[in-house]
């Protein structure tokens, strides 16, 4: 099993807190040991860093944890081998192009019997089941909405139709971004928490280190971090609903945004 | 206009000292500050790192140049913007994925009036003619081989009439990779190293640096290194071929590896 943290905001905002309690996960705190990557949106670009050592202990990962680069959207991944040989190709997040946009795609679970029928449109890299989903997912948007990236709820609505379609298979969390919004599936474990106006102190669970927030935002800025398990001591993550997609925009949850 | 740098082996090799000097070149001994990038293949999988800042300042480039990364096939870029933002979205080298293999391109040059029909299998993200070309190449390789990656020489054939087709409308120095072999297209400045044994001491023309590869080789190891302009001040570049698309494969320029 691997370990899941997505970044959701309406303001660039960078993920040094947040990485520094997830690394540590991989290899120091926990077993994540089989490699890990993190993707950064930026305006329409993407920034991906793979490393298939651990990453309590890559140089790549304590560059960016130093390193600070501020993104609306952020999706990351500690790996636990389950299913492809521990290497760079089997390393999470995926990425892909659709209609012009980059899309990236990182998975926690075990999906068993799982053989799709792709057509070439995209096809996996490495031996993965969960980048044979990926691919997979984006052939049905790309073939369900021919003409280009359709409106988010029909997106959204797709997304869940096929996350819904899998989910038999075995344990499918998953995070996934287009880098305007944020899909999240919980099968099994995924937690998130929004961080707005009046901001506080967090203490991160997995290393002795906290921050301020109010002395780094501003009072707008709104910020939601998805994780698998909560990453301080100190705040409230509430469980996300099991065998939903939840959609994140602008550091919302979208449910309390239609609500709202 | 930009500078390209290439790296193609017979065994997995680091980059550093040659991303030492040509990294100078972007804001501290040439022009190109619009941006950086550089991917490694590593097995089936590929690392990209980006930057849109000078990779002079860049701290992701002072990683690239301290962290040896050993691969058989390297691609990197410094921009001087021509078409298209400083941004990240317009920062080479770009990466798509066909045939379940990743593709990495980077192109030097300008393309003027250029308006591919892309029929929407592979889109830029960005806005530069160079993305746009790799992408209506990637889609006449994939319609011109539905079944799959073709054998050697016709995939270089048909990337040849690709680069002949584009020719005409400007500048069109590129390089492109799929993990196994490097084209190189050629339309004003491109030179090539090969280095095998017996290895000997190199000296940066960029800074005042040196290497005995004879110290970190092995008697067979075989290196081909192509940059826009040669890269060292005490070894012998060869001026590559003009509007034509060489292959490296296994260190070797493919002319002398047919002949030899």
């Amino acid at each position: 099993m691997c370990q899941l943290l997505g970044m959701n905001c309406n303001v660039p905002t960078d993920i040094c807190f947040s990485f520094t309690g997830f690394r540590a996960r991989g290899g120091a705190t926990d077993v994540h040991r089989d490699g890990w990557g993190i993707a950064f949106f930026e305006g329409r670009g993407v920034r991906v860093f793979l490393d298939p050592q651990p990453s309590a202990e890559s140089p790549v990962a304590e560059l960016v944890r130093s390193y600070p680069i501020r993104s609306l959207n952020v999706i990351a991944h500690i790996r636990k081998a389950t299913q492809g040989s521990v290497a760079l190709e089997n390393t999470h997040p995926f990425m892909r192009e659709l209609w012009g946009h980059y899309w990236i795609f990182a998975h926690n679970g075990d999906l068993r019997g799982y053989g799709p029928a792709l057509d070439g449109s995209f096809l996996p890299v490495g031996q993965t089941d969960s980048e044979s989903a990926f691919c997979e997912l984006l052939q049905k948007l790309r073939s369900g909405f021919p003409s280009g990236m359709p409106p988010r709820a029909e997106l959204h609505a797709a997304v869940e139709d096929f996350a819904a379609q899998l989910r038999p298979l075995g344990e499918f969390n998953f995070l996934l971004s287009n880098g305007e919004c944020l899909f999240v599936h919980r099968s099994t474990d995924l937690h998130y928490i929004v961080r707005q106006a009046p901001f506080d102190v967090a203490h991160l669970k997995d290393q002795d280190v906290a921050i301020d927030f109010s002395e780094v935002t501003t009072p707008n800025d709104r910020v939601a971090i998805i994780a698998t398990l909560p990453l301080t001591d100190n705040e409230t993550w509430t469980p996300l609903p099991v065998d939903r997609v939840a959609m994140f925009v602008d550091g919302r949850y979208i449910d309390e945004y239609a609500g709202g």
